[in-house]
Formats: C-alpha cells, structure tokens, sequence
C-alpha cells in the first residue's frame, strides 16, 4: 500500500507527552488561579459566522484570517477570545449577571509567516471583567492581583507588572499638541532603554518634534523613582489637561487597590513606555516581564476599554481584561529549560508484574487507583529488562514491582525511581509512602 | 452605526456560565479518570493536512469534513481524535515508548444535517493504548475499568458495559456462510428487542437466509443468564469454525481480567448483538448504557483493532480505545437534569462590602484565596439589594458582608446562601467553616 507522510502543519505545536505534562500543569495552573478569584469559564465555538467575527477586524489581522465557505456559509476561525465574547455578551446579554467575570483558555487561529517560536494555532488564556454601563477602577486592580498569583503559583519569582494608564500619554500628546504624532513619538520612545536618551532626542527631531516639547517628552518619560516618588513627579511636571489629570487619578487610584490586594510592591511598578495598542485601549494597561528574561517580551498584557461590543449592541459594556499567549510562553519558557512543573508524569506509581502475573496484579493497581493513586501498569509479556526501560523512561517517580511472592505474602516494595531507594511494607504502607 | 447581529452558528454547543461550570466539571471528571489510569495527554492540531487527515477517509465522512484551502496548502479540521493519533504514532514513533497510552480530550468537527442534539463541533474524550507490533488481551480488560471509574466518578450507578468480540460474530457467519450478508443480518437482529423474534425470523427470511439458519442465529443470539452461563452456552453450541473459537477464548479471557481489576459483576455483561461498525474493529467491543435511560444509546463506545496507522506506516500497531461524546451527552443529560455536579459555581465563596467599603475588603478575599478558597467579590457601588441578588444568581454556596464594624473587629459573618444560616468568626474560623 502506498503511504501517506504523517506530516504535521508548520506553525501548529504538537509536543511528545513529558512536554504535553508539562504544558497542561501550566494551562491548569492558570486555570486555577483564575478560577481563585471567581471567573466563570467560558467555551465559545472554534469557527464563527465570518460577519460577526470580522465585524471590527480589518488591515492585518484579516489577512491572517482562516476563511472559508461551507455549504452557503461563510466562516472563519477565531483569531482572538475578546471577539468571541463581545458577541457572547452581547447575544446573551438577558441572561447574565453583570459585572460579568469570565476566563477562557481556548486555541485561536492566524495564518501569520512560519518561523521558529510563532505558532499559526495557539491558545490565549484570557480574563475580562464586564461592566454594564460602568466597570469600577478597582477591577483595574485585581487585574494584577491574578497576574500576581498567577505566575507565582507557576513558580516565578522575579517578574514585575508594569502598569500605565493611556491617558496619560493621550493627555500629554494633548498638551503637547503632538496627537497627530502619537505614534511615532511612541514608537521612539520605546527604543529609550536600546539608543539612549541623545539618539531618542535625535529621532524626534527628526519627525519635527520641536526641541523644548522633547525635553517636556524626555522628562516625563524618564521618570525615576518608586511608585509613590513617580506619582507625585507626575503631579509635578504641571500639565493641565483634563485627560492627563484624570489619567493621572486614575493609575494613582489602581496603585492603592493593588496595595489593598496585598500585592508586594516589588512585583508591580509604573511604567510610563507601554501603551498596548493604539485604538483598543482607553485607561489602565498592563505588561508583565520576567525580569531575568526581558527579551521573552511581555508574558501577560491587557487593559481597560471602554465600550467591548459596539459592533454588536447599544448597550455600553466597559470592560479590563489580560491574556497570556500560553504556546508562545510555553515553548519560550521550555527552550530555556524554565518550566517549574510539580510532576514530570501522569502516573504517581508503575506497577511492574515479576514473569507473567500481570492478571494478578491488576487487582494491585485497582487498590491504588482507589486510594487516589495514579497509577499505571506494564501489562505486556516482556523481559524485566525492557519493563524497567520502559518505567525509566516514564519519569514516573515510583516503580512497584510485583510476583506471586509479594501478592501471596502481602508484603510490596517500592521503588524511588530517582534515588533507588526501596520501601517495604503492606499496600496501605506503600498507599501512604507514596502519598 | 450599524450593528453586526451577535449569532452563534446552528450545531455549535455554546453554554450560559451555570452549564459552563457543570459540563467543566464533567470534562474534568473524565480527565482525571483517564489519568488515574496513567494515560498520558496529547493535544493534536485542530488543522491538518487534508491529504494526511484524509488518507483513509472516503463517502460519508468526506462530504462531512470542514475542507479549506489558505495559501497554497489544502486544510481540513479534524473529524475525529484516532486519525490524528495514528498520524501522532506514525510521526513520533522513534520517540514514544510502547505500549502508548495517551488520552485526548478536544473538539473535532463535522458538517452534519443540524439538528436538536446533534452538534457540529462536538467534544470526544478518548483514550486508546497502542501495541508496538503486539497488545495483550490484558488491555481490553482495562477500558471496562476505565469505563466503570469514570461513570462512577461522574456520579452514576445504574449502567451497564455491554462487551462483544467481533471474532465470534466472523466466525458465526463463516459457519453458516453468510459472509455476504453480515451487514444486513446484523442490522435485522439489532431491533430483536424492539420487534420480537418472530418479526426477526421473518425479515432474515426476507433476504433469503434460509430456515435452518436462522434458528442457528436466534440460538446464538437469544444466550441468556449470567456471564458465566452465556460462555458456556456459547461453548456449547458446536460452531467448530477457528475464528469463532479464538473469539470466545478471548472473550472468555476479557471478562477474567475485568474481575481482575475488581470491576463489580453487576457493571458488565456479554452482548451478542453489538458489532460497532463493521471495517474497523477486529476484536473484543464495547458499548455503555444508563440502564434507566437506554434511549441515550451508547454513552461510550470503542473496542480492538488490529492496526492503527496502516495508511502511515508499515509497523504493525495493534490497539484498543474508547470513546465518549461529551458534547451530545452532556446535552441529553442536561435535558434530563441527571448531571450530577458537585458544585454549581466557581467561588466557593463571595465576599460583599456593605455600603462603599469594598477597596477595605480587598485584602479579606485576598486571605480567603491564599487558604485555598476560591473568592468573588463585589466591587461596585450598588444598594445591598442588588449586590445580595447577584450573590444570589450566581449559585455561590456562601456570602460573606463586610462592612466597617467587621474589619474593625476582625469578627466576620458567613451566610450560607441555600439553608440562610449565619456563622461569625475571625478569618481563620471562617476559612475552617468554608473548607
């Protein structure tokens, strides 16, 4: 028979199971901690109506969209989990309590360029709190709070949230009567830490930035201090437009929640450089960095908006929310053997039947099973050699192996995989070992 | 402007967050269940292909598969998780140990006719273990323990693993050289229960099985009495033909080893008339019913078959799995109340500040969530009223009001939202009383 190369799309992530362990104690990890602070889940479907999923999209995004027509309908593939639930609030707005908090940990779709560490297929892990008409500044503040517990209960130690509210920049565009060159000036600005404040000043120069409007820009942006010492330096900088004012409240305000929160200081700071996006977001946004890895980029983003579904209902339903790009930050993290995973198998214990009492045995692994033991058992006919091979390779951390004289005497031994140490005693002795 | 109407396609299962967090809690049952066997996870793309995920495929399947073209590569989404398994095996087969046990868990999508409870993107929960050449019977014993733990852990009681070898039925129809008409033989003695044998003998007349036959077949097929009186019959009834006799050797075997893992008499039985598609298994199948709700059809389903991945690869890959249809089960659960979920909501508790004392109730829901417990609380300025009526709907078992007084005195109340009872205590006692 002629055979078909099993081949696997370029860009889609497909790992052997130690990895898939490993990324599926991270999924559920995040899960968990979202699930902590009381987030719904969500399940939205894969494919969509393709009017309703591009309703806003357009430019780039929809060039990397997978489009198709089935029957008479035209579809596309999710692209993101935010306009999935603009269309799920808006389609189910009757029947939901609002503010509205859900997570939802699910794959999207762009058919972006292949290359190493971008996947065409990922999964976000996305929160959003919902208002309807009004969301308060305090979900600014848990926003971090979940960032905070999040990464901790990964295993992270050293990361810092960064945190700027948009109009804050908009009002100082505002005032600086530079609203018309707010992305450029952005896009400058944001090399600071690579080029240098005199190659900064430089290239706004270039785009005609006026020299006394520079150095207003470089104070500002180059801010120092802790939290408390940049707030009161934006307060003294002496702009007085409303935006900025109000901007300024606001982050003033989100920095004393997340301190109600009990978020130790040093994982969050100000940070006047990140804008996430020009159109989306309206007030407080996020970045996360891990500070030994800063060339990973951010590993959690997100803010405020001020009106999620426009393109689907009148209703205004304000909203804050965060995702972690989970395939891009797993394959990152494991590259870089970064990974903190509790276990590195599925099954606590290998039970590893002597000769051929594999059916006596089966008994054995039930009785474990029962006791709330993962447990897996070599089953086939095979030398004690390769059985041996076979739980090494497992990184399963206990191996039991069992014959006629263990299961008539009652007497079981245990293997630590890891340090060869053996444990002798009764199933309920090894039940307890183990645990 | 002109708003986008928010619509979920037909066939697309998209749930209300209280049937969100019961279908979760199903899916997770099932996971761990697999787990508790030592399956390993897999997570194949949603996208392969189509020359690969197609290899086999053909007729009704094809018309079925969501097919695509992007670039100039010729997409399909998968159909089903087995395809993808043996492409997984195929590709990976020089670095997975066999034995391969893997389960996955995730969406698979098919263009059906909509209709009521019928889903077009759908979730399987499959597990299968895959032999390097070959797989002991011992494997076809474990399913039915799958099988039995994790409709136990779902919370049933009442059902019924009915187990068949194809061998037996082959070698019955050898024996009585009705080869040709094996389909329609099977589908005539399929409705013995709702038409009666008189019916069965008329319609196997009907496509000229001649008379002798057809006692043959009722003989065969009208075995009852216990597991052990129905082998014997079997034995008894003088078919000498090899497939048949290999059938029932390992039928015979199968139900040995599933008393060997301790699988309680009452959950299993020997069915004659199950066959599960005539191409695909070769062996021992499998079908499971609710016994009080028979109208479901087959809860879970699965069985042997010689040769995974044949359009792949020319190593001999033998395995045994199970598959259950998550999506159209918990809808036809659901439509009959018998989800039995152990909790309705997410938090475990919601924290409600009492006037606008909610940035003072921060860090009391922070400490809630540090001792483990899963913590909503509501943050917006709202009469008592509103905010008891959103702890209300969300199903959250316990509410806990926090006003000034409270955090002065460290003394806490805790209301149990469904018997209304009261419990005070400092924070320590109301995380015992939670937990």
């Amino acid at each position: 028979m002629n055979k078909v190369q099993p081949k696997t799309l370029p860009g889609f992530m497909e790992l052997l199971p130690k990895d898939q362990v490993k990324f599926n104690q991270m999924k559920e990890t995040i899960q968990h901690s979202y699930e902590k602070f009381g987030f719904l889940p969500l399940d939205t479907p894969v494919i969509e109506l393709s009017n309703v999923l591009l309703a806003k999209a357009g430019g780039e995004t929809e060039k990397q969209i997978y489009r198709f027509e089935k029957g008479d309908s035209d579809l596309s593939l999710r692209f993101d989990l935010t306009v999935p639930l603009a269309k799920y609030v808006s389609e189910y707005y009757n029947e939901l309590s609002f503010p509205f908090k859900r997570y939802q940990i699910g794959k999207v779709y762009r058919g972006e360029r292949a290359q190493k560490g971008r996947y065409r297929e990922f999964y976000q892990c996305d929160i959003d709190v919902i208002g309807d008409g009004e969301l308060s500044l305090i979900n600014d503040a848990q926003l971090p709070a979940v960032i905070y517990n999040t990464f901790k209960e990964l295993g992270f130690d050293n990361f810092t949230i960064h945190i700027n509210n948009r109009k804050i920049l908009n009002g100082l565009f505002n005032s600086l009567e530079l609203n018309d060159k707010s992305v450029d000036v952005l896009r400058i600005i944001d090399k600071i830490d690579k080029i240098g404040n005199n190659k900064v000043k430089e290239e706004l120069a270039k785009i005609e930035v006026e020299s006394e409007k520079i150095d207003k820009i470089l104070d500002f942006i180059l801010i120092q201090g802790s939290t408390d010492e940049k707030i009161e330096a934006l307060n003294n900088l002496g702009f007085e437009d409303e935006t900025y004012k109000e901007g300024l409240e606001e982050l003033t305000q989100v920095i004393n929640y997340i301190r109600g929160f009990n978020v130790p200081e040093e994982y969050f700071m100000i940070d006047l450089k990140i804008a996430r996006g020009l159109d989306y977001y309206t007030g407080t946004v996020y970045e996360t960095f891990l500070n030994e890895y800063r060339s990973l980029g951010s590993i959690c983003s997100g803010g405020r908006y001020e009106n999620l579904a426009e393109f689907y209902t009148d209703k205004k339903l304000p909203g804050v929310g965060i995702s972690i790009g989970l395939t891009r930050l797993f394959y990152q993290l494991n590259e870089q053997n970064l990974i903190k995973a509790n276990k590195d198998s599925i099954a606590d214990v290998i039970v590893i039947p002597v000769d051929e009492t594999a059916d006596k045995c089966l008994s054995v692994a039930t009785k474990l099973r029962e006791a709330g033991i993962n447990t897996d058992i070599y089953i086939e006919e095979a030398k004690m050699k390769k059985k041996m091979k076979f739980a090494d390779r497992s990184l399963i951390p206990y191996a039991m192996i069992v014959g006629e004289d263990e299961i008539n005497s009652g007497n079981y031994t245990v293997k630590d995989m890891k340090t060869g140490e053996q444990f002798k005693g009764s199933i309920e002795e090894i039940i307890e070992k183990i645990k």
